[in-house]
């Protein structure tokens, strides 16, 4: 795959300048860039690096000049990193998967598949499942039966889409992630468990005195799918279970990244962004915009309202208000938590202090 | 898939009211309900719901008036929700893998499968492997050599069990899981590791004043496989690893979420639930009917008693005793560290009127 | 397979004393142990399981008295612990998968794949693929086009190599792993994205007091794939992201347990060990010999120094320098860790005890 400076730039929706017929295949950071690729070079302290690289053409921030630097061409954007989806897509070269259908592929007669279907050796799609057009299904997928897909599926190699699930456009999930497992849900049949029991005396702000040993665990089967909006894209080795009654929800927009877990009848609003770790209990209700850092943890049966923004680690064990940034463990405001965070390394001193305090105190009133 | 009424009720062991030949095809949250499905309002709070949606039917609350509120039909109980189990086990349309073994799939002669099997497209069942009576085993999962199950097994898709482990009857994997890998196992050969020093040092309270480099790791494989009892649930992309000299054992009963990770030699209990995300290090024990909320952390070679519950993100650094409700990192009895929490967020308050203290004594004292 | 007590006496460089044909099948711990089984009592400790078992043949700590231990023959070992890498190596039967390629395997006519390979069924390899010697790869394991492995390779079963990586020699990696997957990037095309914004604001110790809503994220792709050393292990269901634009990188003798996230353009040093459940986001650098302990989690674009060590659960925000040792969350030096925690327990008393202080010097003020 190879293209031309000038060919990049209109790609970008950006001009060129210099010489436009430099061929280039690939993009590179500036020292890394060889004489055919792409030096990346948005901002001025990368000025060094096209120097010390091989690169000819280079992306460059906005009034670089590009023949100091001893390029022979560049493209200059306002904002370079707003070009980066756009340039990195041109120059991916993909999962590489043969268009049509690999022989060892099992796929059921009764799948329904848009044209220009390109799907892999040993990939398994069931019963009345429909895909829309374009879908890349990589090595060893599988698609459950009864479940729809949109246009433009990207599947990689060993992601697994369970059975009755609906899914709109440009879905992509990653290697060996799984959506519409089951649900984590379990009864006692004859008695409520000790966790029933403990949360219903935690929500008066007590605890059972007792923890009694809590009887056999019976399953609640998973009878809901899960329902994904347009353009969700799922990381790798995440997780999203089916619901239990109705589906679980992922709204359109919505980006997961690796080892995330979102539990049975979670609803996800759209364009929220989960980073790599987040575990999301079930019946969650998270807003619209959402921002979870990594490894951040929320509670079953709890709402995060529009626009929350949680920093990583953070443990959200009750409802958050829309807009509100939190962090910490239970997670509070941003500027709480930086403030406690503060006094918890003085801590130590404090107890100290206070300890001499007291002495002090006490002889004061001894003499009084 | 349908049922009537009458059958349904016959099936949970209740009694139905009104017209039991109503056909239904699944089950909903009343508000969603269609005239084809059982509405699941079992507390008087869901009254609303049937009125919004269009069922005829409906599981209800004990006592409830189902004419007033508009069905043909009803089934009445005491504790609803202990219900769940039974009714989405017979409306569950389950994984719709055919009898028998598909043509696609790799089954070594010398494996011995029971009657009643479903073996879906492209699973590899390896050498000397046993598995019971109505296996159920999705696409690509996979069964390594001499592991012998019992009875009524389901593997999701992608589901790995490895060689030469032993599990019960009853025994669920969901897709992508991963049972039997080799645990994390690494010695240095030739002089202890930083690692072994620093916890030596810990332990007396202290550090190493100077954290030597380690040298390189080897690795010390994983001989024993893992044993498993019967009725145990693991979850999608969850991992058990083998043990060392001895097998790793999860106890009958047990129920592991999604993205759990189970160290090499732990021994979980009976009846044990784990919460999406936690991690239990090598050679932990845990006891019966513990109760690990989400993202909990236990550490290596520490023993949890019977009974415990942990809240949702809470660290094990040391051993609990049988009975005790944890929460925190690390972790200390519920009560003690919901009072932590409530002084933490006033801690920045609390230093200041330290610190006003402080002046104020330091009048008195010059005065004095 | 079984070996002579002459033959392990020999593969663990040492000596045996007593009857050095004894044949033994397998290795337990010392209660556990059969006729035929080698007892691992590398301690004195572990004298009365050697009574308590059935074993005629132990490995044993220096000096002691196997003949009054019962035994028919032993090895003695300074450092018991050492031998274990050896001694498991030799009695592990493997993966037992079959030399040669499965007829099964989906293999491209161009992949190169070294002499000695045992390639199981169902095993997809893409184009270009170059595999070293000796190859192990397990049933429905993937290797994308173009990805360059060196000798001794191990894949367990559905581990995933994506395309375009380099990998060097004796890579191991557990089952459902993935290395290569696409990293988290995504930009807002038309302004600054609400997290920018408020990163922004953070580093200058504020936040933004009005979260706006961002707006959609556009996928940045991955053109950077993984470059991995050698002697590096992969845990089952961990995974590895491959870089945006230059690759990710482990270096050499890197070890990382399950469940494990490593994000895009992460650069990992050498001899690094990632416990269970550690995530480290993307862009991190990471120094040589680093040990991260549980659920650790690593911040994006921060800088761990050579030799650090993390403690179980903490989470790094900041830069830490070489050779120190960390906990809690935020990270700080153990020790202030630990004092902190042994304060946080008193909190509650201290709060009180403040609060009494306060009342005493009002009174003394009063009468002032």
């Amino acid at each position: 795959m190879s293209f031309t400076l000038s060919e990049i730039a209109a790609a970008l929706g950006g001009d060129f300048t210099g010489n436009g017929k430099i061929v280039l295949t690939g993009a590179a950071e500036p020292q890394d860039a060889g004489p055919n690729e792409l030096a990346l070079a948005m901002d001025p302290k990368y000025a060094d690096g096209i120097a010390a690289g091989q690169a000819r053409a280079a992306l460059l921030w906005e009034g670089a000049d590009w023949q100091a630097l001893g390029l022979e061409g560049a493209i200059c954007m306002t904002r370079g990193k707003a070009a980066m989806p756009l340039l990195t897509r041109a120059l991916d070269p993909g999962l590489g998967i043969e268009p049509g259908i690999h022989p060892s592929a099992v796929v059921d007669d009764s799948a329904e598949i848009g044209e220009g279907a390109a799907i892999g050796p040993l990939v398994v799609i069931g019963k009345d499942v429909k895909i829309g057009a374009r879908a890349q299904i990589g090595a060893h997928a599988s698609v459950g039966y009864g479940t729809v897909i949109g246009d433009d599926l990207t599947l990689h190699p060993g992601a697994r889409i369970a059975h009755l699930c609906t899914i709109g456009d440009r879905f992509t999930a990653q290697s060996n992630s799984v959506l519409g497992g089951d649900g984590f849900s379990f009864v006692t049949l004859d008695k409520e468990s000790a966790v029933e029991s403990l949360r219903g005396n935690m929500a008066e702000g007590e605890r059972a005195d007792t923890v009694e040993g809590s009887a056999h665990w019976a399953r609640v089967h998973s009878l809901g799918g899960v329902v994904v909006g347009d353009d969700v894209e799922l990381g790798a080795s995440s997780t999203i279970d089916r619901g239990t009654i109705r589906a679980t929800q992922i709204g359109s927009g919505t980006k997961i990244d690796c080892q995330v877990q979102v539990g049975h009848n979670a609803i996800v609003g759209e364009h929220v962004m989960m980073c790599g770790n987040v575990g999301v209990s079930g019946s969650a209700k998270i807003g619209n915009r959402v921002v979870l850092g990594g490894k951040v943890g929320v509670s079953d049966n709890i709402f995060i309202g529009d626009d929350v923004i949680a920093g990583g680690g953070t443990n959200i064990y009750t409802n958050v208000p829309a807009g509100r940034a939190v962090l910490g463990s239970p997670a509070v405001k941003i500027e709480t938590e930086m403030a406690i965070r503060r006094e918890l390394r003085r801590l130590p001193r404090l107890a100290d202090t206070l300890r001499e305090l007291q002495k002090t105190v006490s002889k004061l009133v001894d003499k009084d």
